[in-house]
């Protein structure tokens, strides 16, 4: 039986596996689900040593737990991968919006839905089911493979430094695959050029020591509601140019040569705003909405808390408001400057009356780009080639993955994206899907990877 | 036994009422607690009975309701006195911030601690218990008296305009007393002249379909927290002058009289600060801070609410973003004049490519000016002087009562504040709490007030 053959026979058991995956409510964010995650961490080492891999562990971090495993009995002369991926999710709130509840997963139309569904549980099973098929099918791989997969991707990574740091002998390999990664839509493969880097940080405005009556002090004293919508406000100018002094001092430039590939994948506009369902593209002038997204660094509020959130009216003068704040960053910006650029710009821009406090939050990630020609890269857009029938965009994407950047700095080794969701997916949104014909094929994929890669 | 020793008397039980009182979570805001200010109204309704008023009865209205009772056997040559109050109050969140539960009212140090307790439960009980004493130790009053109280003060009082006109007849009166009021300070009354109105409203900006992944689509679209921040940050100028077009247009001017007056009660800033814990005071620039919190419009901030509010980190673009406002204002504003120019202001101001919608929420009250030279007012100011051994200030408020208006314009009466709750009594706060003092002051106060009227 060929590797082919046993994922064709195994289809429907991965497929529930896939199921009972996201089962579990492994969100990173959320205190609560810390058990979760760990629960999550387990299934998955249990289900790399139902595939046949060795030293399949959950190990330790500052926070949430990594899991490793490996196979190495490919031979000294053939090159070693390591595979990435996340089991974390992203919190599934508001659960009102979904069709059906998150963690209750459910097919429908071809598609498994459910928080992590595709970003990046169905994703990271590819790999480990494509090991499996060929393991069984032929008593062993072309090449040596190592499995990384950690529990706080969502959250920005903020131990994984350290553990990468520390495990170096352990994830050394000749080339990283990401099995988190999109293509660029069903039927058409892209390769990523470059990903975003992120920083993540909190504004906190006080005033008062308690809420207030707003008709015993209001006109009195300075609301931190308002003077934080002012340091907001002034983050960004009417045309959508970030005016943090110093924000876009370390970018490089876009050359012509980038901005004639960024133009020549097919993104019209009204796409976005059909997947969106925005009534108009807005961001910085001089850029392109493809640039925007694509290759420029930017500043978007998460979240604003403040005061009486609850139905109809409450007077109250709120003793504080927050916003939360990400910015994607792309090279050569560091996260830890940003920061400094904000928090300067907020001390300077702080209204009398009240104190605003930049918070940073855990995680950080610097953008990353694969340098033009790499090895690794061009195999992948080969097998990409052959799968779908189509050569890929070369494109470059807005997400972020931090732990690329601390692989690349602890091991010296660019990761490509070889992962199979797509952006329409609702990642990080309500009513998440992973396509099941895309789960299908990418374990085609990543079984011609090990065969190409072991030749 | 005199009413006087009558109180003293029962003092110890109309305490242990109070707590009952307390202890019923009647927030007029919730709708979970609809069922909560019903039983506030009927345990009202049976203590009016109890205390010797008749016609005690729960009177519906399209929201919640109103408790009136009477007793009218004075004779026609006496005055009739409405006394006005309310049984609903403010949502007691965030929980975490008192120190008992807020509907687990607790006496220490003199005060009873809980929601409600200064505004307006305690308030509004005064009258009732000295009506009872009076009826108890005389057998009668000298003056005739009605009792009118709400359940949806804390919310603007929505549907008592035509509650007020169906029920002219019943609430018709040659005096208006509010049993919701405030004294200047614990040995320090004041007569309050003027109330603020209040409009209330919501701005919603709204921009994707659903939460989208800040990586995905950042920076192609404009973010709606971002865009309620550029608008809330343009409603007022950098140095606190508010900036809607119109605002102040129908604003009556202070006098050279009234800022001398306003100027006459001894009101520091530092104790302001000292209260608040603000750090500074801020405002309107040409008016000093009693001048802008007296008698000067307002426009806060009570509220905002988008995207992720939970623990960390998560990289959304919010589909929404909203701010709950209310302006007070003052003689002669309309709340529908201001809602008319910030609706104008923001349709004027919303950036491109999300869409703004403003809504009123219930309730408004019109701003209240009580004439010079009123003889009830004369009358309050008098025995206010008695009872404390001092003469009262002449103040302005902040706060707004919207009944006040209702009744004015309905009833063709001017009402009173003659109530016994301070400013620093945690009003709309956490560890809101009454002066047991003032509570059995109040009650002494009432019953020279029916004296003095009936003489």
């Amino acid at each position: 039986m060929s590797w082919e053959t046993y994922l064709d026979r195994n289809q429907q058991r991965f497929v529930q596996e896939l199921l009972d995956f996201v089962r579990i409510p492994s969100v990173s964010a959320k205190p609560e689900n810390i058990p979760d995650v760990q629960r999550a961490a387990e299934w998955v080492a249990a289900r790399l040593t139902a595939a046949g891999a060795e030293r399949a562990e959950v190990l330790p971090t500052a926070g949430h737990p990594v899991v490793c495993a490996e196979w190495l009995h490919a031979g000294a002369d053939k090159p070693t991968l390591l595979i990435y991926g996340h089991f974390d999710v992203q919190p599934a709130e508001p659960f009102d919006l979904w069709t059906t509840p998150p963690f209750e997963p459910e097919i429908r139309d071809g598609r498994v839905w459910g928080r992590g569904a595709s970003d990046d549980k169905g994703g990271m099973l590819i790999p480990i089911l494509a090991f499996e098929a060929m393991l069984r099918a032929n008593g062993r791989l072309p090449v040596n493979v190592k499995f990384f997969f950690e529990g706080q991707e969502e959250i920005g990574s903020p131990d994984l430094p350290p553990f990468v740091a520390d495990h170096a002998d352990r994830l050394q390999a000749d080339m990283i695959f990401s099995a988190d990664g999109l293509q660029w839509a069903p039927g058409q493969p892209q390769i990523v050029e470059a990903l975003k880097g992120l920083v993540s940080l909190e504004i906190v405005v006080s005033g008062p020591r308690s809420d207030q009556h707003s008709g015993m002090v209001g006109g009195g004293i300075a609301n931190p509601a308002l003077a934080l919508a002012h340091i907001l406000g002034g983050l960004r100018n009417a045309d959508g140019l970030i005016t943090v002094e110093g924000f876009y001092d370390d970018v490089i430039p876009l050359s012509d040569e980038v901005r004639a590939a960024i133009d020549r994948v097919p993104f019209p506009d009204a796409d976005l705003l059909a997947e969106t369902g925005a009534s108009a593209t807005w961001g910085e002038p001089g850029y392109t909405t493809k640039e925007r997204i694509f290759a420029r660094p930017t500043l978007d509020i998460n979240g604003l808390t403040s005061g009486w959130q609850g139905a109809g009216t409450k007077t109250v003068l709120p003793a504080v408001a927050s916003a939360k704040i990400t910015c994607r960053l792309v090279a050569a910006q560091s996260p830890e400057a940003i920061f400094g650029a904000i928090r300067a710009h907020v001390a300077k821009h702080c209204p009398p009356g009240v104190t605003a406090e930049v918070r940073r939050n855990p995680g950080r990630a610097d953008p990353f780009l694969v340098p033009a020609g790499h090895n690794a890269t061009a195999v992948a857009s080969q097998i990409l080639q052959e799968v779908y029938g189509r050569a890929p965009y070369s494109t470059r994407v807005g997400g972020s993955i931090p732990v690329m950047t601390t692989l690349l700095e602890t091991l010296g080794v660019h990761a490509v994206m070889f992962g199979f969701s797509h952006g329409d997916e609702n990642l990080h949104a309500p009513n998440e899907f992973f396509r099941l014909d895309a789960f299908r094929l990418g374990q085609t994929a990543y079984g011609r990877l090990f065969e190409r890669l072991g030749a």
